[in-house]
């Protein structure tokens, strides 16, 4: 009984997994968008006043279980991880 | 007209983020619920072969423009805070 309990359970996770990686890179191009735009307007692609405001917007709407600091940097990373990813697509385009 | 656009996307990233909380809070409390009926049958919650299974199935289907490299740290992250949320849960049910 609890292993089919763990089983379905598990199902689940991989399907919130899936969906998880499927929004993360949707947010990576969204990056990488915003990130083209930033760069013939030839501005800094980093905006520290920029992340404070979408951390603020995530901890404000966290229902938990995750605590808001657990949340920051956990998005921190993933922020970071998008932001190499407009770097090579910068150095990319320099070597075109 | 590129400050619009600028806008527009920064509001689709808000929206995206706030969809990425909602699923790994979801995520979390699956998570939180496996740890219960595993403390019940007295395993340890910490489990690398599936957690390797988790990660095969991510990259599977890992469409970009992550590399599965990023995506297998990221989640790496996420799956470190869930069981230490776990650990958490445990040491509570210690103290009752």
């Amino acid at each position: 009984m609890s292993n089919e309990q763990l089983d379905q359970l598990r199902n689940k996770l991989d399907q919130v997994n899936l969906e998880i990686l499927e929004l993360i890179n949707k947010r990576a191009e969204l990056v990488q968008e915003i990130g083209q735009i930033k760069e013939k307007q030839g501005a800094y692609r980093f905006d520290p006043v920029r992340e404070r405001a979408m951390l603020d917007l995530i901890t404000e709407h966290n229902n938990g279980p995750f605590e808001n600091s657990t949340l920051e940097a956990l998005f921190k990373e993933i922020f970071k991880a998008s932001l190499e990813l407009q770097e090579d697509d910068h150095r990319k385009a320099l070597l075109v």
